[in-house]
């Protein structure tokens, strides 16, 4: 039992890195970069409070699970900016190296049900992975209009490139948020050209 | 529908503001104090793994829902360190004034329902609550076992007072962790005269 419980103290202990890993978005003051640790806190109240959003065959006490580990790889991998240049192939071989190395710190029990629902989350096939993926999609644009822009900005992001990119996974897994923010993107970009 | 979403998205955007909350705790690293939105999604974290560890009549889900939740009124009402000296009756007037504007909110259903699940583990009677507190408190002992006694330092902290304040409610949800930390903390504390 010593040995699984130092296993899992050694994660957690590991996990604690994600506090230190930037992302390229703001918080809704503006002040400061979000770290990934934070988002992913944000994002899990998301998902619980706008739970009614989802298909009813979504598990909500899945997704919140996955939610909790979706960026966990980062810690090795780094967080890729959505409007980022990024060689996708090189960047899936530092996940899956990521994803080996933090994941394999647990206990194998734990290794295995962990990668499962990572990968479940990255594959985005199942109903609880389609509304993870909206849900994490969401969270940046709700700041980006509170704090003047955000990332746009600093990507020189079109409303065409944040349809394509942000709109497509958001409609697929919550239409009706897609529904709710896209006139006040429209708003936005219409304000401010991009 | 709308007006429920309107609701919903300005309780989620406040909520951004518990990533700017600090508490007395410093990352493993030592490099800065820690925030409560991160520190929220450490402990689920936490929870998660340790899970293993709680009494049979403990629902994870439950659990998880209850950390996700548990800082949120710190917004309002600040962290009040565990060390530092706190007028109790005034700190828990301000966290119900804090709880009626913060989940006041949100739509009625989920005011209600997120305002129980906070009540619930403040009040730290039953299980899911007794075992969220218990995962609450052992977080900061890791992380200053880590980067060389962090808040213990700073508060002039004692083995006897650690022990009283932090290993009770370890004790009282997850025993195993407790018999596991204490010999550390009291090599630390041997070797650390405070």
């Amino acid at each position: 039992m010593t040995e699984r419980l130092e296993a899992q103290i050694a994660f957690l202990s590991e996990a604690d890195k994600l506090k230190s890993v930037l992302r390229a978005s703001r918080l809704h003051d503006g002040s400061r970069f979000e770290n990934s640790a934070e988002h992913s806190w944000h994002v899990m109240l998301y998902a619980y409070v706008l739970a009614d959003q989802a298909d009813p065959a979504v598990q909500i006490d899945r997704v919140l699970k996955m939610l909790l580990l979706h960026d966990i790889v980062e810690i090795d991998a780094g967080d890729n900016p959505i409007h980022g240049v990024v060689d996708k192939a090189a960047q899936d071989a530092q996940e899956q190296a990521a994803a080996d190395r933090l994941f394999g710190l647990l206990p194998d029990d734990q290794r295995a049900s962990f990668r499962a629902l990572w990968e479940e989350f990255e594959a985005a096939q199942t109903p609880d992975a389609i509304f993870a993926k909206s849900i994490d999609r969401l969270q940046v644009p709700v700041g980006n209009l509170a704090n003047g822009g955000g990332s746009w900005r600093d990507y020189n992001v079109t409303l065409a490139q944040l349809e394509a990119r942000v709109g497509t996974p958001i409609r697929r897994g919550a239409p009706g948020l897609w529904d709710w923010i896209l006139p006040r993107l429209k708003g936005f970009f219409a304000k401010s050209p991009s």
